[in-house]
Formats: structure tokens, C-alpha cells, sequence
């Protein structure tokens, strides 16, 4: 097997229909990628998770760092033997959460000391030491640490943080490829950063494409700058990647946000949304989503959604789903959850199925509309 | 099929190997029956619980009455379509639940008058009522509405307790049999009294037997008199109850208690313990129970029970779930029930053989010994 390689079989307009190849497995495009933050998709077996459609899970390098810890990860063998998932894996780098952590951490040019939200205790990342944590874990694709630079900035600000996000990618590529034997088999995706300004997302491309990655995320976007912002800044954004490498939207999103992005070019996501809003009540449809637990849906005896073919909607009704999930019930979060991320995989397929088919836009139109109705929402 | 029949095909001393036949099911005795109190064994799908080997489940009435509600069970169709569960589940009647409800319920000779612990508002609860309730939640095998008296209890307020458990146990009779058309389908078990006291269990088995049942329990145990009392008061209690009738004895147990009440001639089980402590970190295993949060499990590469044929020891480590239970992850809790619960199935087959194979007390020596060593739990 080769360690990497992304083959593009129809394009659509912008829309891309690909394929990763990789050791562990072969990840379908575009892609959605569940997010098994602490080393479990929460409320999910990785075989439900699997059977959902889902080539490849997410990680949060940040939280594993912690616990179970780096070191032990190795020492047993590495996230795909702990979790029991031997599909590719893609794990951030830590600088996310590590931002998102605000008076709890500090900043310098050598990386980012903080607190840990568990312990207290003290913690140094840097570019090289998140690829050797990723390393430790044996992440299939590692991503290049980076600051996301927070919304809204300045161009100063956004700047200055781009050139920072730009010598710590240099830095993350010199690191992970000292861990040769990982090097050997797994890849390594850069960042675009530079908020929502147009120059600085080229000044970045440039800097990111002479370093040269595998692939290459939009980094900083779904950060609060709404949905039409995040169209606006992926019409410049997302042509200027490479067309012969996967294209990356992190922490998204909504389904819209999904159609939207892959009509831009977007070959890969990942989002705690269904996850997420699952163990809430919030279920996903084609019709729009809906909160289960609405009292009019007490005595619904229909699936969450009549087109899904989840183990969820073939067993269960509304009723039960909304009475689960009211009281508080553990199957409540699994039901919804095994739901949403089933949806999110039909989603998914359907936007592939339309690339390949050369009828992208027309479906994603129509899907839009019906979603956007939300004729269970307000009914 | 039959309504209901019980058939034991072997004894070995006074423990039974039987069958009960009704029009959903046969249930293997001695069995097991896990408890679903809200219409779900928490952090279970109904398919999981059916493939750990269970062929009935318990549900509890008074949780049902309030939350989803009896009327809105029978609109639905009743538990079993509800929940997706079409093997035989049994009720109890309600009156041990609003019991333990101490000042926020009044007895009377009618029945028991409480206030909700969801919301605070007034219900009553009678013998007849605790009939209907079941009759609309479609419940296979029917349990009499009585008091669980408190223990301790002195021969004069045992004595009381157990006769007005009596008298309810006539209107329950009455009442069941009133509802016709359900009655003609499902069982009724009457529910012997008279705490630790030989003459008050034989009188309320006297009377009982006057009424007449499909199966009889022994109530009033697992209260807090701990194993030693509980077997001394089975010596007497179980023999008295009628040989060719089904012997319930209800809320036990810890593993050791099953074997010893199996030892005394008892045939059915339902307890909270294999799932409620699977959520908080007890696993069980054949050399004692382990409280999986412990740190020295952290790396530890086995599964829970290395004899354990589970989808849990199949897939997974102690180190794995360690960290799961550990973070708080609805995953620990899953993998842990699902474990328990496929345990005590283990412990109640590995009976049921060794009565057919007539080496029961060889094997309930051997199985103790082994348990209470506690080798895992203390190394």
C-alpha cells in the first residue's frame, strides 16, 4: 500500500469526488469525520461508527495528551489498538483546544505553556512536541500545529498570527519528519490561516505550498463568523490549495455548511455537531432538524427521519426517542447520536453520488431547500 | 401456546432446572432477569440485552405510571413495542418503589397515596390500579401489588404488613382477572411476606396458595439483612412455596447470593446490581469483583474477565475501559453493563448445567470459592 495517495475521479464544477489511500484503509471524498475526542466517539462502539459509513475518526490530541497521556498511549501500542478502531485516524494538534483555553495558557514564539482543565498541572506544546505526541499515538494523518487565529482580528493581528501559524508549520514538517518510521506511513496536512482577509490566505498558501504537505486544511473558520462570511471566505480561500491535494475544512459544520463548502472545493470535515447536539435531543433530518424533545412528539410513532436507514430509525420510534431522551437515558445519547452520524455519512454520500453524476449543483439546491424548510421544525 | 406452563426437567437437592413456556417466549430457569426500569436497561439496546442471553427483562410500574404513563403506553401499543423488546418482560407492581418513597407517601387499607419524585404531583396506587397499569403496559408475568415490610420488623408489625399484603394480594387476583383478554395471555405471581419470620411465611403462604397463582415470589428480602439471613430465612421460606410453581425471589443479588437461593430451590432473579454498578466501575468476573477506576489497571492489557466471552473482552481492554470509566465517557458505561450483564447470564448457565449434570454443589463450591477469593481485587 502506498503511505498516501489522493486520486480525484469526477469533478463538478469546484466539487472534487476522491479517494485517500492510505496503510489503514481508503477514506472516500468528500468526507466527514466523526470526533472521538478522548478516544471513543462519545455514546458509540467504533463498529457502530464504522457501520454509520465512516472511513476515518477525528482525535483531539490536546485531550489525549492529558489522558491517557502520550507516553502510555505508546507504551500500549498506540489510539487504534487502545480504541479498538484500525481505520485511519487524523488527530489535530493540540493548538485549538490549547487557544480555546484563554488566561490558562501563555504564548511564545516556542509554542504555547498552559494548564491542564483536568489536573491544573503544567503543559509545554510546540510544533515538534505535537508531532511527537501524534507520533506516539500512530495518527494516520497528523496536522501541523498552528495558532487559529481568533475572530474577528485585525489585518495586523491576523497577520502577525499567520506568520506565526507559518514558521511553526516549518517546524511541525521538520518534526514529524524526524519520526521517520512514522514519516514512513503516515501524512502530514499544513494550515491555512489569515482570518478572512484574501492576501493574507495567499501569503499563506505560498508559505504552506514551499514547505510542501500531503494536504492542506482552511484553519480558523467556523470560529463565529456565521455561514455567509464562511461561503465568502472559501470562494478564495479553497481554489488557491493545490487542485491534487485533499482540502480540508476543520470544525465544520452544519449540514448546509457541508453543501456549501463541498460546492467550493472541500474534500474533508470533521465536527462534534452530531456528537454533539445528539445527547441533547437535537436529530437531524432531511426535513431539518428537529428537537426530540418537543411534547409533540410523545405519541409520534414515525422514525426521526422516514428516509434513514440507520438502526435507530428501523427500531425506534419518535415517542421512544423523545421519552429516552427526556429522562435522561444513557440509549437516548446512543440512539441520536448513532442517528446523526448515520445522517451525516447519507449526506455525505449523496453529495458524492452528485459529483459523480455531474449533477452536483442541482442536488445540492434541492437538498438545501428541503432542509432549509424545516417543515418538522416549525409543524 | 400455552398461556404459561413451567416444567422442570431436572433437580439436583433442592435446586431446579426449568422451563417456563408463555405465547412470547421461554424463559430458562434458573434466570436472570435484568432490570429496564424507564422502558430501557440503561446504556443497553434491547438487541444487546437479548444476545447476553436474557429471555426476560423486569420493568418498573411505578417509574412507567409517570414517565411515559400507562395510558400513553397502551396508545402506543404497549412496552414491549415501545421499547423493541418482544421476549416476555415482567412488572412489579409499584407498591415496593412508592414504598421506599418515606414521607411522600400515606398507606392505607385502600392502597398507597404519593407524590411524584419527577414533579411532585398526587397519585394512588391500589391493587386493582397496579392491575390496570400492567394490563396497559402489556406485561407478560403480572406481580401482586403489596407492602415490602421494612426491616427490621417486629413479629407484631410483620404480622400486620403481611396480612394486609394479603388482602391485597386477593384484590390483585380480582383485578387481574378482570382484564380479560389480557389475563388470558399473561401470569400472575403472588408475593410471599412475614420478613424473617418462619410462622408469618407460612401463613402468608397459606394464603396465597387459598387464592392460587401462576408463580410465586419471596418479598421482603434483600432489604438489608444481609446474605447469612437471607439464606437462613430461604431454608424455610422457599421449601414452603409449591414445587411445580416458578420461585421468584426478588431484588437479589450479588453473585454469591444467586447461587445460594439457586442452592435453596430458587428459579427467578432480578436485580439492578449488574447494571447500576457497571456504571459506576464494578465489573464482575468469576474471581471477584474489580473496580475498574483503580490506577493499577491503567495499563493493563487484558480484558475484564479473561473467561468472558462478552463483545467487551472481546474487544477491549481493562486499561481501555479504565480510561473510559475514568473520563467519564457513556462508552465506559456501555462496555461495562454490557460485560455485567453478560456475566450474571455466564453465572446462571453455568447452574442451570450443573443441575441438568446433577453436580450443583460442586460447582456452586467451586464458583463461591473461587468468587470470594477476590484474587483480582486485592493484588
Amino acid at each position: 500500500m502506498s503511505r498516501f495517495s489522493f486520486q480525484i475521479s469526477a469533478t463538478d464544477g469546484a466539487a472534487r469526488r476522491g479517494e485517500i489511500a492510505m496503510q489503514r484503509g481508503t477514506i472516500q471524498t468528500p468526507a466527514f469525520m466523526p470526533v472521538g475526542t478522548a478516544a471513543t466517539v462519545k455514546a458509540m462502539r467504533p463498529g457502530e461508527v464504522a457501520a454509520t459509513g465512516a472511513d476515518i475518526l477525528l482525535g483531539n490530541t490536546y485531550h489525549l495528551m492529558l489522558r491517557p497521556g502520550a507516553d502510555r498511549m505508546e507504551r500500549l501500542g498506540g489510539l487504534h489498538k487502545f480504541m479498538n478502531w484500525d481505520k485511519p485516524i487524523l488527530t489535530d494538534s493540540g493548538g485549538y483546544q490549547v487557544m480555546s483555553l484563554g488566561e490558562l495558557r501563555k504564548m511564545s514564539e516556542e509554542g504555547v505553556e498552559f494548564k491542564s482543565h483536568l489536573d491544573g498541572s503544567r503543559h509545554m506544546i510546540t510544533p515538534e512536541g505535537s508531532m511527537e505526541i501524534q507520533r506516539k499515538l500512530g495518527t494516520d494523518i497528523v496536522m501541523a500545529f498552528d495558532e487559529c487565529t481568533p475572530y474577528p482580528a485585525t489585518h495586523e493581528v491576523a497577520e502577525k498570527s499567520m506568520e506565526l501559524s507559518m514558521r511553526w508549520a516549518k517546524r511541525s514538517r521538520d518534526g514529524f519528519d524526524s519520526g521517520e518510521e512514522h514519516a514512513a506511513r503516515a501524512a502530514l496536512f499544513g494550515i491555512q490561516q489569515g482570518s478572512m482577509y484574501e492576501d493574507l490566505r495567499q501569503r499563506s498558501t505560498d508559505a504552506l505550498l514551499e514547505i510542501g504537505f500531503d494536504g492542506y486544511a482552511v484553519g480558523g473558520l467556523a470560529v463565529g463568523e456565521g455561514h455567509e462570511k464562511m461561503c465568502a471566505t472559501l470562494d478564495f480561500a479553497a481554489p488557491m490549495l493545490p487542485h491534487d491535494k485533499p482540502r480540508y475544512l476543520m470544525g465544520v459544520g452544519k449540514p448546509d455548511d457541508l453543501i456549501e463548502a463541498v460546492r467550493r472545493g472541500i474534500d474533508m470535515f470533521d465536527c462534534v455537531l452530531p456528537s454533539r447536539s445528539g445527547r441533547t435531543g437535537q436529530a437531524f433530518t432531511r426535513d431539518g432538524p428537529l428537537n426530540i424533545r418537543n411534547a409533540r412528539f410523545a405519541e409520534d410513532e414515525a422514525p426521526l427521519d422516514a428516509e434513514c436507514s440507520c438502526p435507530t430509525c428501523a427500531e425506534f420510534s419518535r415517542a421512544y426517542v423523545h421519552h429516552l431522551v427526556r429522562s435522561g437515558e444513557i440509549l437516548g445519547a446512543m440512539l441520536m447520536t448513532g442517528h446523526n452520524l448515520h445522517f451525516y455519512q447519507d449526506w455525505m454520500r449523496a453529495m458524492r453520488e452528485a459529483i459523480e453524476e455531474g449533477r452536483f449543483d442541482a442536488h445540492a439546491d434541492a437538498a438545501l431547500e428541503r432542509y432549509r424548510a424545516r417543515k418538522i421544525a416549525t409543524s
